[in-house]
């Protein structure tokens, strides 16, 4: 009998009467034969107040307790979905990370899930038994709880699903799956029915909220096919899997849109080896992710100008930094908030030359005017106006022949 | 430096300012030199909602994830609670039953506390920390997590007290003490300073609702002694302890009374030997607790009328376990919910002659029908008509002086 993964999202059991659905569905996939192992978030809207609870209680509240209290969130739902699996009649249980337990490593809040002891979860599965694992968080070497902030109850389930070599992970959610672009952007948007990691990657990081670029990551290195899927609709969703398993005629696979990026520009920067490094070094050192960089031939070979985009939240902390850096020699500063990266992702461009062409060419014909590119190799990111986003989209999802 | 046990119910820990002010109260035993442990109830509120979402869920949720869910509560308020003193300069943290761990025999939901490993503690409480200890829970031998229904975090605190051999145990409450008699229904109820755990055992069983009567036990047996005050105001409470560090002038320290009894009298029921106990074992056998019990002396030697009182809740129950008996013979089931149990406790009673003839002629003096009489060593409880329940008070407060 083969073991599979399914994990649930907090929308996904966020009511009681979406909780006896994920019931039904484990239920059904039991009946199938399969060794079922359940990964649950907390019902949405929990952790969010627990969290708001801490921020009332101190500004500064501390880490090690900001786990103990948000993991209180699946050990409600977790305890509830086993309940109601043991009403329907199955053997179901509940289990918290320290039950297992599941290890992490590193900081609080920032943990990571380093081992996890199968021996009682395996006797449990060959007893015919259910568990509902408690998702997101762990416990570390001094039996403190600790969560693990990058991709949450989607990185335990693919952790779960390494270590006892599922067949198969399914990340139950609230959307059918990866669209081509944001459905809500664009209506003529459709369901991807399988993308590479490494294309899934690019769209979780360029803007498509389905998974945590992370867990998706986890999953790419341990060879863990993913199929997101609707808990409340039941249709095949997207499968997430190795590129050799693709048979793609599509050249690009999505395009993807950000809102919250800011472009900076330091006019007349002193045109000096190492000058790049001198200002991107403090802004690194304060964790400020500098993304796009574009610097300007400098004319007379003395000074240039740098643009460079960075989260919007950063704008003013960068702002700070550079302005109190005195090795920075600059003669303005000035900042852009309405700019946005459109992106197209596909591994089809590595072998299918003019890609580039046809994206400017597209966005020319719109009048879009692109302010900083950047590529790699299976994405080209341009920085536009925001005001030009859905025209964009249009206009890359049509070229692309991504609704057909 | 010696141990003091604070506990905290729901409602002192129930709002964010409340927890503040909580830990405003730890931290001023703690800077008085005293080594603080500190059990907390869940937020109230809190774990009735879970209890509710479990009914949604199942009619007969399962025992042992309720057991899980509801223990959710009480990590909240103690992460909550630890988050407040760490950014108020202490060295405080959580402790879940788990990570001590609290051991428990017995049902879920009903569980005991058998053991508490103190090791981690002391050497925590010795390091100058504040541990926070999630009350009315533990785990049993096979680390499933249970709770311990009679007494709850009283209970547990009794417990911390008993084994960490603490020289005080506080339970913060939302009342002022105990009091004379309950002041919702007499203005001129007064604070009891000091009361024999025997007394607060009878007052508590007998409608006080101060403290549940298993955790009152529990420190009698233990002889510990508990302070029960206010979080709201610094002023002191009401201290419960040995007899005989009581010099006590009065006869009676309480006057309680009931709500939620029912009166039943079976007419015409055989007289023969055996005949209560074939009446009574069912009920006991379906935990079915029967209190006052009268039997009319029967005028022709073969038949009489048997009365009891029992839980308003175990009524129909009752009704029903009797009429489907075919060995207990009667011509009519006549049943009353209009009665209360009014009480006077004292262990002065012992030592004082006509302490029942003064009940009874105050209560006569008020036409006051006794329906029946229970006594023990120390306290005289009667079943009259819940009408004259404010009466009955009233008069007995007066006539042993309790409002002096």
């Amino acid at each position: 009998m083969k073991i599979v993964v399914l994990k649930f999202g907090g929308t996904s059991v966020g009511t009681i009467s979406r909780i006896s659905n994920v019931a039904n569905i484990i239920a059904k996939f039991r009946k199938k034969k399969y060794k079922v192992i359940v990964l649950s978030s907390a019902m949405s809207g929990v952790t969010n107040d627990l969290i708001s609870k801490s921020k009332k209680i101190s500004k500064v509240f501390s880490d090690s307790e900001y786990d103990v209290l948000v993991s209180s969130g699946e050990q409600i739902s977790c305890s509830l979905i086993a309940g109601k699996l043991i009403d329907k009649g199955f053997k179901s249980r509940s289990w918290m990370a320290w039950q297992i337990p599941i290890l992490t490593e590193g900081k609080h809040k920032f943990s990571r899930i380093v081992d996890i002891y199968k021996k009682e979860i395996l006797k449990y599965l060959n007893s015919g038994g259910i568990p509902i694992i408690a998702g997101f968080q762990g416990i570390n070497q001094q039996s403190r709880i600790t969560t693990i902030g990058r991709g949450g109850t989607d990185a335990s389930a693919i952790m779960f699903a390494k270590f006892f070599n599922a067949e198969k992970c399914i990340i139950f959610t609230d959307v059918k799956g990866v669209y081509t672009t944001d459905p809500n952007k664009l209506k003529s948007a459709r369901k991807i029915k399988v993308i590479s990691y490494e294309e899934m990657l690019e769209m979780a990081s360029l803007g498509a909220k389905v998974m945590q670029p992370h867990s998706i990551q986890d999953a790419r290195l341990n060879r863990k096919d993913i199929e997101v899927r609707s808990s409340f609709i039941n249709k095949p969703g997207t499968l997430i899997t190795k590129r050799k398993n693709i048979i793609n005629n599509k050249i690009i696979t999505g395009v993807t849109s950000t809102q919250n990026d800011a472009k900076v520009t330091l006019v007349g920067v002193k045109d000096r080896p190492g000058i790049a490094a001198s200002i991107f070094r403090p802004l690194s050192e304060n964790s400020i992710n500098v993304d796009m960089v574009v610097q300007n031939i400098s004319a007379n070979g003395k000074e240039t100008d740098l643009t460079f985009t960075i989260k919007l939240d950063d704008l003013n902390k960068t702002k700070k930094i550079i302005n109190e850096n005195k090795n920075i020699n600059f003669k303005k500063f000035l900042f852009d908030k309405n700019v946005s990266k459109v992106s197209i992702i596909g591994v089809g461009m590595i072998t299918t030359p003019g890609v580039t062409f046809r994206m400017f060419q597209s966005l020319a014909k719109q009048k879009i005017n692109i302010q900083v590119i950047s590529t790699s190799e299976i994405k080209i990111s341009v920085l536009i106006n925001k005001k030009n986003i859905k025209k964009a989209i249009f206009a890359l999802h049509k070229e692309f022949k991504l609704d057909k």
